[in-house]
């Protein structure tokens, strides 16, 4: 399976490009669309989803993931193995978390280079078809050379911020619920208890529970939390009677 | 065929997930997105959309619907064939109507569980699992137990409210174009006339027409009818001359 | 492969609609969405668009496309096939620019029509079926006859307007990059340089450069150029110290 994971967004013609490129080079292969909504340029918050979302996919998926602001400038691209699923992106820390929290990591830099490049769009042109090389199980492609460890790597750790805000107006947190506990949490002034579920909470009620992907999310029942509380992304979060373990 | 019919919106991370679950569990079969803007939580415009929408697909396709605000709580989950294809979803209405006015329609209250259950994302828990199943043609899969009928029902007649708004600003209706004739509509104070085809409005007059679903849609030639009349899903629609007929 | 080309959004049923029919009459051909954020009703921009992204396809590649204000009215349907790859949609001139500007381009009138055409949505009705027809390579289906050329064309030279605007706020013009060099371009009264990539603007800065299609991109480094110069689709360019050669 090839799973997508960028910034492009859902509505321009750039997934359409890279799913052009794959089913020509990789036409047997499933691709889903994980998501293009990662907060724009923003690879941390990248990294963070992308290590709570990727674990549930069948070994051995493999991942074109695009965060890329710099694109065109000298950053490194990068492939990974990670417990049995492959990570194709730029070296900017955007793959970093899910391979450091990996029970094993090994890691390629990309020295190929396509016979026409565009200076800004390196998911189609060089990312894409690395990927699709990679569904054809086997040896390593050429043009990817083993090294120690990527030039950038995030905190693997847990990241106390609000790292993206879905259509229903709910915060997904980088923090994650097995490690926090039944903890209170404090955002933009705001005390949030823990519940269950949506049911738990009275309407209009703002709470945190644990979401489909682990993760530490603010709510409000029949509601908009990031109306009814005014987050974005990146605002900091704080674990009270207890610090966050990480 | 899996058609895809939800309120998971078109950009968050939720529809990628159900599909990584179907690419496993049924690999052959193609998926549709249908819909995945049903007016969030609202299962009563859900269920008039996929009314209006289903009988099109071909027979025996299988239609994942999940517009769950109950998720979490005591609502049943419910497998619907009627009128030879299959309805996976909440009992909480969604699925009632399509049910209600098929030629024959059987219910199955689903009983069985996944090892692993989220408190908040049973389409891609339950209902997926579910659905790729019963793209095995064969018998019924284990887990499913015959129902006389569903806990909740919403009427199978005529909604006199606005169901949607597309990106175009135009405002499907639950109305049936084939059950209105030729009346004129009153909504929000504005008296429209029907006409057949955007071609025979002035540019800006609005208007209602039978949408290619054979709803009553409110239109504005080359404009937003939602912007122009300031509509919104929800809003009732009056048809003057004759009842609506249900 | 079958690419899909519209200004349906990517939100409303109508492209889970097409799917559903092009899943019937086409199985085997994998589907591509390529735009569906077209600028509603502009075929003009759809025109520009369409030729600046679709020479990347492999031949024989079928394109459904469907900017279609006129649909009901009296304007022709077309199929085009241009440099081998085939085009299917309205004769409204947003097929004729990539047709233009083949090495060598034949025309069809679509006299077909089915069983049951609605008044609005030909995408599925009409030319959708007919795309799936041309997927089965071999002769011209019935119902195609040959014509001389469409009855609406725009100019296939560069179009010095703004065509689209992509969420992160980057304005793609109608021209093409290798045909204006290095010139200085205004638009809104500001004046912007040629930059190759991100990376040698300033943060913040207004730039152009070659976009991965080819075409004159205003962008501003870790900004959007909408807001920051208050762009619209539609906008005029001007080029700086030679005129456009067109």
């Amino acid at each position: 399976m090839l799973v997508l994971f960028t910034d492009f967004g859902n509505q321009d013609p750039y997934v359409g490009q890279v799913k052009g490129i794959l089913a020509q080079l990789a036409p047997a292969t499933p691709v889903v669309d994980l998501l293009h909504a990662v907060p724009d340029y923003n690879a941390h918050a990248g990294a963070v989803l992308l290590a709570a979302l990727a674990p549930a996919f069948p070994v051995p998926s493999v991942f074109l993931c695009v965060v890329d602001p710099g694109v065109g400038g000298p950053r490194d691209a990068l492939a990974v193995r990670a417990d049995g699923r492959w990570y194709v992106g730029p070296d900017n820390g955007l793959l970093s978390i899910v391979a450091g929290r990996a029970g094993r990591a090994e890691y390629w830099r990309i020295d190929w280079r396509p016979a026409s490049l565009s200076a800004s769009f390196h998911g189609r042109d060089l990312f894409a078809p690395v990927a699709a090389r990679l569904t054809h199980e086997g040896s390593i492609p050429e043009g990817l050379t083993a090294i120690e460890a990527p030039v950038v790597r995030f905190d693997p750790g847990d990241l106390p911020r609000v790292v993206y805000i879905d259509h229903y107006g709910n915060a997904w947190t980088g923090l994650r619920a097995g490690v926090i506990g039944d903890a209170t949490l404090e955002l933009r002034g705001h005390r949030l208890a823990r519940h269950r579920v949506f049911q738990e909470a009275g309407r209009g009620e703002a709470f945190w529970y644990e979401n489909s992907a682990g993760l530490v999310e603010i709510a409000v029942n029949r509601g908009s939390a990031a109306q009814v509380l005014g987050l974005s992304v990146g605002d900091t979060v704080r674990v009270d009677g207890h610090g966050t373990r990480h």
